[in-house]
């Protein structure tokens, strides 16, 4: 059988896993409803770094080293470490990769970074070029602001419709080894643009390419939202997801109460975060915190990872580019 | 049989072919030994663009439509796009591939980039995930002066140690069709970082990745550098290939004579630019461009490319850190 079905869903027969992983999120992400799902809340954003990319470098090496030693794993075991952050050239993840000896792939997707790392480690399992694959992901609100929107010294007002970038990590160990939740496809999204230009409200610019690869999705595979427990998008936020509904509305998708948004769901309604969460490291620990939880404890049977990811640069909005989206899909099972 | 062998080494045994490309380059590069290698010589380096951004993007536009139409396929019937490049974000990628409706793998390697989409596409073809894969990538002299070093406005005098970023653009269609150069390996580094932080001699801190590489590739597969007829390294410049040597030589590698190097290759010695090129498109036009004419007209059997990228960002060096580096190795047969 053709392991691809449909026009580009990939199917993995041999359904690599999740077999370990460890997340960690700052203080603020710490005092959000889903605190509890995360395996560690450090103490400050600063873990004593001199800077904030460095305690993002840190906190990358911090979460892909708890994943190896929960799982027991010598990094010489791993074959690839697949990571990507939203540091310009992704200096967080190639700067924490020279600290493992093992072959790097480096990649790109924004907020659906994480998404992407998924996909590639079950292709490398599925294809049997890998035994174990790592992946891994950051981000800092500090370092994110700074590049992306303003420094924060400048304390910049934020609109409602801004995100606030989530500081968190998370990593991860794929294999064929016989616990965690299984990888049964992914359906690597386009790039969408629909000529949006606000920075200011990314979510508005990602919901179309979610919808577009959720739609794709479910064409491929013949399924309907209702046969996942949960659909996790991440991170659109509260506008990003009302828009989201809506295109699924009109073409008349049933099932959106499945529908969840990691962006708007990691803190709460208390909290002063604009449209919500985002950040590479926001639908990676939701992920691997939140989702994780709900297979691991029978909550949920089988889930649906859509992350977003609004490909722009600070160069591209002060030129007048559009911003360009993208989103991927993976599907997990208990 | 495994697909892996050795420590690190994959093997395709179906061996994808690369089977459309097209290069082309700015007007220096046209100037240069290879000329006559490459597709395409711009007759300026805007192409009516407002910004040197605009143009890098629409040079990687035209080498990937190129490529489809001298292969006479449709998008379509493509499963992956596959792009990389230099600029914040790879947003030159980001932006070209919204033209493309077919799911979007971002990467970053810096200048090893194009190696990375190669090897990655033939795990694609090789593990039955995709029929017919597109690679690309660019890179331009003025975004990356900019982004990097200094607007080309002030005019700042350079070292002997300088690389200059080609103006290029380089993209190939990977299939199983029967024609063009087999991908028989493909070997990923890891990231090697020696500690240097200057980088106005990325060739010195690149070569130990490469010698790195090359060291895992040969024991791998138990072949010496007289089992190729060609090893292009990409892009140590004058610098940087002088150290790889003395790295080769101190272990007792015999074959030297049979290295080339992309950046110190591209540019005449007539021409003022310091080490060498570099840039992403470097490696990737000396690549489909020359190595592959000379496997297409015979005059050479078998060709290892190890293309490395220093993976470096402009906040990293004021920031003090050092520059890690990587360099992945794809073996090319006719």
């Amino acid at each position: 059988m053709s392991k691809r079905i449909g026009q580009r869903t990939l199917t993995f027969s041999r359904a690599p896993r999740i077999t370990s992983s460890y997340t960690l999120v700052g203080p603020r992400e710490g005092k959000g409803p889903h605190a509890l799902d995360f395996d560690e809340i450090l103490p400050d954003d600063t873990l004593g770094q001199k800077t904030a990319e460095k305690t993002e470098r840190l906190m990358l090496e911090l979460a892909i080293t708890k994943t190896l030693e929960q799982h027991d794993t010598a990094i010489e075991d791993v074959q690839f470490l697949i990571a990507g952050d939203l540091l310009n050239q992704i200096t967080t993840s190639c700067l924490a990769a020279s600290t493992y000896p093992v072959p790097f792939l480096g990649i790109y997707g924004a907020c659906s970074t994480f998404a992407q790392a998924l996909g590639l480690g079950a292709v490398l399992l599925e294809g049997d070029f890998a035994q174990q694959v790592l992946i891994g992901t950051a981000s800092h609100y500090q370092t994110a602001e700074r590049q992306f929107r303003y420094p924060i010294e400048l304390n910049v007002q934020h609109l409602q419709t801004n995100h606030v970038t989530v500081t968190g990590a998370a990593a991860a160990i794929l294999s064929f080894a016989d616990r965690g939740p299984r990888i049964t496809h992914a359906t690597f999204g386009q790039v969408v643009d629909m000529g949006l230009k606000d920075p200011h409200d990314m979510g508005s610019a990602m919901a179309p390419a979610a919808f577009h690869t959720i739609k794709a999705h479910l064409a491929d595979t013949g399924r309907s939202l209702q046969d996942y427990d949960l659909v996790l998008t991440g991170d659109l936020g509260k506008q990003g997801r009302k828009m989201l509904r809506l295109l699924l509305e009109r073409e008349g998708f049933e099932g959106l109460e499945r529908l969840q948004d990691g962006g708007s769901q990691i803190f709460g309604d208390w909290q002063p975060v604009g449209a919500g969460g985002s950040g590479a490291a926001c639908v990676a620990v939701m992920t691997l915190g939140y989702v994780l939880n709900r297979l691991n404890s029978a909550k949920a049977r089988r889930a649906l990872i859509v992350a977003t990811g609004a490909l722009l640069s600070a160069l591209t909005v002060l030129q007048g580019e559009s911003i360009p989206c993208i989103a991927h899909a993976i599907a997990l099972e208990q």
